[in-house]
């Protein structure tokens, strides 16, 4: 986020991982980086999760070899549904960096 | 591992997430904590990464408040099956740690 104001600080760098194939999602964390980011993050929730350690694997990989994960966090968000009851659901955020290229 | 020869060092403090409820493991990793573990690591496989996430997040939230994740490491293990097939797995190996007391 370094250079970038409050206002320009956008999601455009976060991949939000659901129900699709691995691949669509594959697809959307190189088209990130092809744009220019240095660091991509990828967001998940409740089943997803797997599908998102898989997508980071898969760009890590197989497609973009100069990227590495940074960091990664989970934690535990309350949702409620349309009756109005609330769950916890487990989430993940995978921070993935290209390394310097040298 | 400190104070431990490689022939007394055993997976005893890893909990490997499968198919059943997270409650099951969640028992096992308080187990360990109680049994006297300063850390212990919780490894899954493809669709029960998101358990494993689930299991970690219980535990630190609502039965183990003094733990706390220290690291989680993402990789891709490559199984052959009986007939003899390669295919790639995701993996996730969560580090909890207690947090030392006041």
């Amino acid at each position: 986020m370094v250079g970038k104001t409050t206002e320009e600080r956008t999601d455009e760098n976060v991949v939000y991982v659901g129900k699709k194939p691995p691949m669509s999602y594959v697809l959307a964390v190189i088209t990130e980086f092809s744009g220019g980011s240095d660091e991509v993050v990828i967001k998940a929730r409740g089943r997803a999760i797997s599908r998102a350690v898989d997508t980071a694997e898969i760009v890590r990989n197989r497609f973009v070899t100069d990227a590495e994960v940074k960091e990664i966090k989970i934690s535990t968000e309350n949702l409620t549904n349309e009756e109005g009851r609330t769950s916890n659901v487990s989430s993940i955020e995978i921070f993935l960096v290209k390394k310097k290229s040298k």
